[in-house]
């Protein structure tokens, strides 16, 4: 880095708003700079304001401007072009340059929608419900009590414990037994791990185990449970002042839902060319080939063109939508399945249309409600504020760091990258999205539709207990998917869905480790919101700040085989002689004119508090 | 470059469309890769399709597949990832890179909107009226003929060749007599040349001598001419093969025109806040306070949020867009001043909007016509395909040229960037846009807008050299600012806009090097449509192909002090043996095994046809 320093915490430390201005601040290298402008583009045209130096911090002058915000966009761009006496620097939301970057890596700042500001501070764990804790054994699927709608498969109930089927077999028809009851009962457990917010995978009535394919939006499934259960197992979690967060499966329906009907038992679209349903589904003309969702002929899409499919989805007053972001319920977010996907057609032709839509129905019966989309690879378009508040962070997390990790992407495919490429990749994807949506995003290491990461790991404890620090120290709310606390293994879907192995919660040492990092995150404002720093970066390693106002937190790691040693430019953050204490072993350092001099030991970590 | 070679032709080499499909070919190190994917989004998720082999090409791999067109989007957007026995590479339109490159910067197609196929083809040159040729003495403005409005100026007449004044005196208002017929008497001249398009900056009714600022859209101002003039003019360029796109000056008119009225002449919109014409700009109540463009007072903005100036400028049939596409002028295209900024208010709310309805406009009197936007700065918001044609391209050419030969900035700042940095700004700025619109993009070094470019070379010949080679032989449409190819000086605004030397057209040695780099690009439909294919890049020298079928033209220069030598991989081409000649010697070389030595001289630059 022969750049010299510029740095703009996105935080109160760097952007404050009052009214219709934004005043920024930029914390630089002293002395280098002869002078900063701040570049906006108000009526689509540049104008640059200058900015004039307000006071020092350690060896770092302070740059401050007023910025009046876009007057007809909610969306106000910006960019800072420093000059020095021979050259220039631009530095944009990824990090500094020689020359103006592309405007979707410019700084971003939503004046309209911003994500409900509890999401940040929360440690989030996914539940799959059949898998995760059976609390009523009265109410499990029993064997052959009902077939698979459309497929020859009837239900079969399995054993907790016992290894899951696979797609091909009775992948999605096995049952185990875990329902709300299971969860409530594990509250204790969860709160103590630190949790704070449940992500439930479907719970409504379905045939299938995963429950992406509803049947009765309006229903809990009657073998996890009744809807009078789920109302007093999310007052049980508000009155411990947790959340919970739902899953919508809104693209397409269950075939044996009444609106599709392919039992023949009303008369739904599948039943009747004729029937007033017909155009909630895709057919073609009066014959019984219809869309089925990535041509799955069990998954029926939705036409949201279709005025009344918009009304029980989202618009009506009881539209599903509403329904349970409102007493009883009062769930906290929906996260929506395949949201990308959805619209009016094959296409996903409007599909903007359609999550903006989305947004207003929620948040106008919870405008503090999360709004969370399901992506698999980038979704910037839908990050900008204006759609979704957050994201399931496989593009920009998951992903890289299985890249890193395991030299493995999605597909199982061999991929490297060194430190400097997952840096650079980690930066990309945040830049595109407005700060306080990178915020909201939620951090995944694995989840019910990838592999396990410690079985992606091939078992290597060491990565995963670097992975797991930089779930809890990276920008982003993290979500643990349930078991990873306990080390619980599993390949591929549906492998990854195996029952939580209850009798490792008092031998497993990932549970202390968890439980740690979950309080360290939880305990520190710095962690949840501040500011990223990176610090340091070579091939195998990297070490960044999170920092806000005077809290710091220093997270890296080593991936080679023989420890290292470096020194840190604490100075960048405005430290010059400054006390570090180490997460783990409690043992002091302290920084010399703004220099900190760490060793991190082979395929290990660093954790240092300020 | 330690990635195996991976290359994409957006040209008829690697693209065909047939109906809803294209079928796509990839070039690829030979032996390099076990498969090969191409990604695509057609409901926004991803979708995979095997490419396979088809034959080979010299040392290449030739890889194929369909790609379906997206049904519901105009544009499809797609990328590969290609994988071998260890890693995988992913091919995007910059280059090849470790991971999924971000959304931006995949290939795109559009399916809907592509330019005119002529544009490429032609030589464009670009004429300050004022300033080229008085070829009728009798219609000049003389001194004091008139005041400007608004302003307590008087109308200069000035001896040709004198000094131009500057902004704060008489920029504006100083007047050399240039005119439509001494453009006529050069049109020998601007043949021989080797030019097919004129550019003339604004030519209808105004008080200035540059006519941003328009009285009568429907009139040729009488210093320049008449309406007959006009049309036998363009009727004479026609006959000629040649064409001509005029300026649209349409985000704002002059305080003198009639709609406007600041005479107060008639019931225009300053007079009397109760004029019909009142809306049709952004007054502030009903006091004389209005918005003005950057907020000069002599150039009141129109309201395209105003029914009745829709009509006039793009939607009533005799609008002021097709007015002149129409006989008896049938101008070509129409170069569109601002164009980012108009709309419906100070942010220019809904301008794709009206941009877009500008085009439609455009298209729907000639779809042959070129739609050429000026934007100082990134447009690639503009040229998806559905809104312009083609930009000014300072952004992707003019800029990065600046930087690299001159070390400044538009604003004359210092700037340091080498040969890598500069490939990269090329290929990022471009790769944002879809192939066909790169092709019509407009390529300029210099303009009415910026200082000369053998001005901010400080006079050094051997980067103009370099420059002006570049511009014939990069990709997109070359555009010669009056004068360059006399070697004309000029610092910015006004200086930039001084009379044509005619007495240097027998001696300047830049007209013969002009001539043969034009003689050049019009004979190379490989310069005019081929790829672009780097194939060697350091710190000072950069040396490129551009291909089409079978034939190559290679371009490249050194800008350091000693002449150097390297050998190119021209098997990148699919080229084994193959001979070569130098286009200013003539002298011939010859690839051995896809290899072809060449040395290049201090900044000096190298030409060769294949």
């Amino acid at each position: 880095m022969n750049q010299p320093f510029l740095y703009h915490p996105q935080t109160q430390d760097g952007l404050v708003r009052e009214g219709d201005k934004l005043t920024i601040r930029l914390f630089a290298e002293q002395d280098k700079f002869e002078s900063i402008k701040l570049r906006h583009e108000p009526d689509n045209e540049e104008y640059l304001v200058e900015l004039s130096k307000v006071g020092t911090k350690g060896q770092l002058d302070i740059w401050q401007a007023a910025l009046p915000l876009s007057a007809d966009k909610d969306v106000t761009y910006y960019v800072f072009k420093a000059l020095t006496a021979t050259g220039q620097y631009w530095l944009d939301a990824r990090g500094t340059h020689s020359r103006m970057p592309g405007r979707e890596y410019h700084f971003k700042y939503n004046r309209a929608d911003q994500p409900p500001s509890w999401v940040a501070e929360q440690v989030f764990y996914q539940i799959f419900p059949d898998r995760f804790c059976n609390g009523d054994p009265s109410i499990g699927v029993e064997t052959g009590e009902y077939q698979y709608p459309n497929r020859n498969r009837e239900s079969v109930k399995k054993q907790w414990g016992e290894p899951v089927g696979n797609h091909g077999s009775s992948g999605a028809v096995e049952f185990y037994g875990g329902d709300l009851a299971g969860i409530e009962s594990k509250l204790d457990y969860l709160q103590d791990l630190g949790i704070t917010t449940l992500y439930l995978n479907p719970i409504f009535t379905s045939y299938s185990n995963h429950k992406y394919d509803t049947v009765d939006y309006y229903s809990i499934d009657p073998k996890f449970g009744t809807n009078q259960q789920f109302a007093e197992l999310a007052d049980n979690l508000h009155q411990r002042g947790m959340k919970v967060v739902l899953d919508a499966v809104l693209n397409h329906t269950s075939v044996a839902h009444p609106w599709f009907d392919v039992l023949e038992a009303s008369n739904g679209a599948y039943t009747s060319a004729d029937s007033p349903y017909r155009d909630y589904y895709f057919f073609n003309g009066d014959s019984k080939q219809y869309v089925g969702w990535k041509g799955i002929d069990t998954l029926p899409v939705l036409n949201f063109h279709n005025e009344e499919v918009r009304d029980h989805i989202y618009r009506s007053k009881d539209s599903v939508i509403k329904h349970w972001l409102k007493p009883p319920y009062n769930i906290d977010g929906w996260r929506f399945d395949v949201i990308h996907m959805l619209g009016e057609g094959e296409g996903a032709a409007n599909n903007a249309h359609y999550v903006r839509a989305f947004r207003e129905s929620m948040k106008s019966v919870n405008p503090d409600s999360y709004m969370l989309g399901e992506h698999f690879f980038e979704a910037t378009q839908w990050l900008q504020g204006d759609q979704e508040d957050g994201a399931m962070n496989y593009y920009g997390f998951a992903h890289p760091l299985r890249a890193l990790l395991a030299g493995k992407d999605i597909a199982f495919d061999p991929i490297n990258i060194d430190c400097h490429e997952f840096l650079s990749w980690l930066q990309e994807a945040s830049a595109k999205v407005p700060w306080s949506n990178q915020l909201s995003q939620l951090n995944q290491l694995d989840s019910h539709d990838t592999e396990r990461f410690i079985t992606t790991l091939a078992g290597n404890d060491n990565r995963l207990a670097i992975a797991l620090q930089l779930l809890m120290t990276y920008v982003g709310t993290p979500c643990l998917y349930y078991g990873v606390e306990v080390g619980l293994e599993g390949t591929h879907d549906p492998d990854n869905r195996r029952c939580f192995p209850w009798e490792r919660v008092e031998t497993s040492s990932w549970l202390p480790y968890c439980k740690q990092l979950i309080s360290l995150r939880k305990a520190s404002k710095a962690l949840q919101r501040g500011s990223f720093v990176p610090l340091y970066v070579d091939e195998f390693s990297l070490v960044f700040a999170r920092q806000l106002d005077d809290e710091v937190v220093i997270s890296g790691f080593n991936l080679g085989t023989d420890a290292v040693q470096f020194s840190l430019p604490v100075w960048k953050l405005g430290l010059e002689s400054a006390r570090f204490e180490c997460a783990s072993t409690g043992s002091k350092s302290e920084s010399i004119d703004g220099v900190l001099d760490v060793t991190i030991a082979a395929e290990g970590s660093l954790l240092l508090t300020h």
